[in-house]
Formats: C-alpha cells, sequence, structure tokens
C-alpha cells in the first residue's frame, strides 16, 4: 500500500455511488460498553443479522478485536471473513476508508481525519486514535493505495455521491465548530469535490433531530439513483423534525444535481411515534466520565434514512412502527431490482446511529 | 471461513513441498522486549530486509500489532501487506497455519495446538493464547476453511514435507514430555500422515545443539527437492553438534522417502565459530519472572538450514562467518533456478529461531 499525498480529482478518481455494485462491505463488530447496552449482546445479535443479510450479495469483512473474535466467529455464518482490528467503537461507516475509484476500474482509499464527532468541542468519546487509525488499515488489507487526508475531519455518514459529480452533505455537521473550525464552507466545497472528483455540493442545512453526530446527512437524505433522491419527513408540524426536514427540501427543490437536473424528492415518514430510550435500557449502558450517556425517554435519532444498498437488496432499519411498512414500500418503488430487507434495529439505534452508519461499501474494482 | 473437524487426507488435502510455487508469505512484526534485545529495533530492521527479499517474488502479509502499525508501515516497503494481529511473539512458522491443498488446487489451513514450545513443562513463555489463536485468523484473513486440530500440539517448525507423501521431524521435539506426553510415536505419525496427507514420517534423533524449541527439524534439514535433503554438518568432532548431526545421518543413509527412493544427502556446514550471545546483548533483554532469558556466552542455534524458499530465491541466514560463503554454494547447486540471497542474521537468532522460523509459505491455489 502507498501512501498518497496527491489530490483523487486530479489523479482521476471520484466516489461511486452506493447503488454502484459491490466487491464487499466493511463492519466492525460492537463492544463498547458505553455505547451497546447490556454488555453489547443485543447489539451483536442485530450486527450478525445485517451482516448476514449483506453477505447474500458481496463480500463482508467484519473487523473485530482480538478479544471478541472467537465469539464472533461462532456468531456470525462462514461467508462472513473476520479480521482483527483495534478500534474505538463500531462506526464502520464513519472511520473505515471512503473508496473512490478510476474509469480504468482502480480503486484507493481515502483515509480522512476523524475525531469522534466533534473531537473536544463536541466529540462523543474520548481517545478515538485507534477509530482514527483504521481507515489506512483498511486500505492496507485490500492492497489499495491510500490518499492520506487526515488534515481533514470528515466521516463517511456525512457525504453522500450520486457517482456522476454531486455530493450531498449538511452545514449543520460540515460546518461544525468541532471539525474543520478553520476552513469557511467554500474552502470545504472545494475540499470535497477535489477528495471526491466532484463537481457539485448540495449543502442540506440540517439533519435529524437529536442526531449526535451534528446531523449527518446518512440519517435525513439518501441517492436511490441519480438525479433522485429519499428524504426523511413527516406532516405533524408539531414534530420538531418538520422544520429541519422543510429546510431541506427548500434546499433540494430549488437546487440541480452536477448535471442540471433538477431533484425528483421521495419522502420516507420518519417513525409515526418517536423512539425513545427506556429506563432499562439506560441502566444497561456504563457510564462515562461517571455521566449517564443516555438519559431515560431521551428522543434516539430514528430514520428510516439510515440503509444500506447492497449488491441485491436494501437493508433498511425497522422499529415495530406502523410507519415501518409504508417506509418499505417507498424504497422498494425506487429499488425495483432490488430485495427490500428489514431488519430491527433499536438495538442499533441506542448505540447512536444505524444500518448505514456500521456499514461501508467497497465498490467494485479491477486491481485486485 | 469455514472450521472443519474432519480429517484432511481423508477429504484428499495434503501438505505441498516448500519448494512448490507460493500465493504468498506471512510474517509476524517483533516486538517482544524479552526475546529481541534493545526494544527489537535491530530484529525490525532485520524483519523487514527479508520481507522485502520475499516481497520480490511473492504477495508478503505481515501481521503487525495495533501499536506497531504505524512504525511498520514506514519501516516496510509498499508492496507489503500489514494486517493487524495480536500475538505473544514473532513466529509465524510456528503459529501461522500449515496449508493443505488438493489435486483441484483448492487451499485450507491447519490450525494446530500451540503451547510456545513445551507448555508448562518446558514452554518459553506464559501466556501463548494468543499466539494459539493467529492460525484461525490467518485462514479467516484468506478465507480458507481451517481444520481445528487445537488437540493436537504441533509448531510448523517440527515439520517438513516434500508435497509426495513424506514428513520429516525430529523425535527430540514430537516426542517430547511438554507436547503430546499421551501420544506414543506411532500415535503421532498416524496423526502427521492423517493431517498432512502423507504415507511416511521419517524420524531424526535430533536437532541442532542448544535449540530452545527441542530441536526443531527446520534448524537441521530440509528438502530442496524430492528424494534431496540438506543436512547441518560439522566435521569436527569436539563439537556437541557432531553427534546430532551424525545420528540424524546415519537415519537418512538407511531411510528411504515414501516412494521408495534412497535420500540423497548433501551437508550443509554450521558456522566454524558458534555463535555466542555478547554481554551488551544480554543486557538489552528484558528479565522474564526476575531471570534474564539469555546469558553471557551463551551458543545459540546458529544453523544455515533455517533458509526461507522463496518463489524465485532461497532467503538464508548468514552470520559473518568464513562458512557463510560454503553453505550459500552449496545451497546455488541444490537450487539453480534460484537466487541465493544471504541476510545478515544475527539479530533474529538472538530471538530464538532464524529466517525459516519467521515465515509460513502460502501454497498457491485456485480457490481465491
Amino acid at each position: 500500500m502507498k501512501i498518497l499525498n496527491s489530490v483523487p480529482k486530479e489523479d482521476g478518481f471520484y466516489m461511486p455511488a452506493e447503488f454502484a455494485p459491490h466487491e464487499g462491505c466493511i463492519m466492525i463488530w460492537p463492544e463498547r460498553s458505553d455505547s451497546w447496552q447490556n454488555g453489547a449482546y443485543a447489539a451483536r445479535r442485530a450486527f450478525a443479522k445485517i451482516a448476514e443479510a449483506i453477505s447474500k450479495s458481496e463480500k463482508l469483512t467484519m473487523l473485530v478485536s482480538s478479544k471478541q473474535y472467537e465469539t464472533a466467529r461462532v456468531m456470525l455464518p462462514p461467508e462472513v471473513r473476520l479480521v482483527e482490528c483495534t478500534t474505538d467503537d463500531a462506526w464502520a461507516r464513519d472511520v473505515a476508508p471512503t473508496f473512490v475509484i478510476n474509469h480504468n476500474g482502480e480503486r484507493r482509499g481515502i483515509d480522512w481525519g476523524f475525531n469522534a464527532w466533534g473531537g473536544l468541542v463536541d466529540g462523543l468519546y474520548f481517545p478515538w486514535d485507534n477509530d482514527n487509525h483504521v481507515a489506512r488499515k483498511v486500505c492496507d488489507l485490500l492492497d489499495n493505495d491510500t490518499y492520506n487526508l487526515r488534515d481533514f475531519i470528515l466521516e463517511g455518514g456525512s457525504i453522500h455521491s450520486d457517482g456522476e459529480g454531486t455530493i450531498l452533505t449538511t452545514e449543520a455537521c460540515l460546518c461544525s465548530a468541532g471539525r474543520n473550525f478553520d476552513m469557511t464552507k467554500e474552502e470545504i466545497t472545494k475540499k470535497l469535490c477535489d477528495c471526491l472528483g466532484a463537481e457539485k455540493v448540495i449543502w442540506l442545512p440540517r439533519g435529524i433531530y437529536n442526531d449526535e453526530t451534528n446531523e449527518h446527512v446518512d440519517n435525513v437524505c439518501a441517492f436511490t439513483n441519480a438525479g433522485e433522491v429519499v428524504l426523511a419527513w413527516t406532516d405533524n408540524e408539531n414534530d420538531p423534525q418538520y422544520e429541519l426536514s422543510k429546510v431541506c427540501l427548500e434546499v433540494l427543490e430549488k437546487e440541480t444535481d452536477a448535471k442540471g437536473r433538477p431533484f425528483k424528492v421521495y419522502k420516507l415518514p420518519i417513525p409515526s411515534t418517536p423512539v425513545c430510550m427506556t429506563e432499562e435500557e439506560c441502566t444497561g449502558l456504563d457510564l462515562w466520565d461517571g455521566e449517564p450517556t443516555r438519559t431515560v425517554g431521551e428522543r434516539l435519532a430514528a430514520s428510516y434514512i439510515n440503509f444500506y444498498i447492497s449488491n441485491d437488496s436494501v437493508i433498511v432499519p425497522a422499529f415495530g412502527d406502523i410507519m415501518d411498512k409504508t417506509a418499505q414500500e417507498v424504497l422498494a418503488e425506487r429499488f425495483p431490482e432490488r430485495k427490500i430487507v428489514p431488519i430491527s434495529a433499536r438495538d442499533i439505534l441506542i448505540g447512536g446511529g444505524n444500518i448505514h452508519c456500521i456499514t461501508q461499501q467497497i465498490p467494485a474494482c479491477k486491481n485486485k
């Protein structure tokens, strides 16, 4: 693996869309007792189900600590490849590399800086040094050269690409004080275009209410095809999500993508009943610096947008809500060639994210 | 990766010779301060040279602790793939899987039991649980199914295969009290044949003088071709190695291999001057349970037999002895199609083994 200090766009590399063909997917086995309740046993079962669903159409590599290797080996199907890797938590979307490819089908990985969603300003844990080394290690594992972009703080969950020059992100996250405080929005726009081989960044103002990532785009809006997005939505004007989704819709309705196309926006409901922490769940979490990591009744950032597009399926969170079915129907229309696979995701959501947050696709390439 | 409880031989799998084509090679980055003097810096430089030499003709995967990942990445050429793995030391030959293939070109790995060369009887460190998990993890990494043979204690350095049904081993090691004390020599013979897909085991009585592995075969005798071996040798009757080599020669001269061929035995000299620990080297090693791990003047088990056969080279230890050149000449005659690459190996030898001990070949196969 070579460590590169050049610019992906100048090298002819770009980030393909998630709906383009994958070689595989990276996940990380959950373990951290202040993120995952009751020793992470329920979370592991949920992760195992997701890994199994993804494995049906692409190679799933699960990163795991040395300590948990044998347990994970028994809980996961033989199709899943288990590889040891020291991490601080289990958010592959945010700590694994963002992969870029070129038109010859070669693949490289981007090693962004990672500071646990805000560093010492409003980050979610400390330290995060193991997480910050994951991207490079994954590139090494795959024998893909890696771009050294550790001086720019970015998590994979804060960007989406249509593979045709358009990047989706949120201002709430990328312009937050805990990330690249010394860069203007214009400078960040140029950085994203340079790194992801893109022409245009669509800046959605906000994300999902109470999303502790500073409102990652991957919880509120996602490409389902070039020129097409799904947007988390509620018609309930009293719901705090209403205003957040509305300002995003306003941007999408007036913007065009890099190819000059207006966006087709499909609304995906949020759960009809807010998903909130129970007392049992709260007392099953280790304290952090002596304080609770979650409080009883706290509303979690539940969103069906946090799905993963595998080669043959869309793996979508289910919350036992009446909107589960509606969300699946909307997605089935948007992805007519894929199966819609709902997986009960409450035990992942408690950790602070969902199915998209714990996965990172490896685009298909020819330089293996 | 599937964990198999069947018998390799019955499944049609056998261990190919080291001189057969390789897909790659596994090594482990040295770190342990009671094995490698002065913080392992000299050992790392030697390991890096060996990795670079092997990389020229096959893919080298270096296993490394999380802590040493960045240092190893800088010290190793980009061609080397670095993968995180927790180990207790750096002996890939003894802790990585022994690979077996079948005639369709499929490959599987054997996960032997490992107890640090003798467990609580005469093992060399405690604990050894991380090492005992390496073989399975490497099979997982390569996506090769693995035979669960953890109930049988064996290190890769204690066996050689000609790929045509013959296994070389030593009685001093395989019949030692710290390994499979409850098995007879006949039972061990059957076990080796079953696991390695072989027909016949050649039992050499002894190995190299003062070899703390209980005299592994890979330090005293090696196949250079089917029906051909090199044997460590000295003509000096006063050298403690003389009797040990002599009893091995007597066995080889009267034995035939699995195909009924008598062995052609080529003598490879040992260094003319014993390689012994200096005071500086000794004081550069951490103590173990309060005791020195090596003593000043201690004779090390230096042997040119401990070479590695890569696809295009034979990487052979050099000790700065007048016999270095003789050994290289003998090997050049035995391997006319390979380059002979001597590498100064004192800093590896101090750890207790040599180039063969720190490498494990991955035979070429078709099930990648």
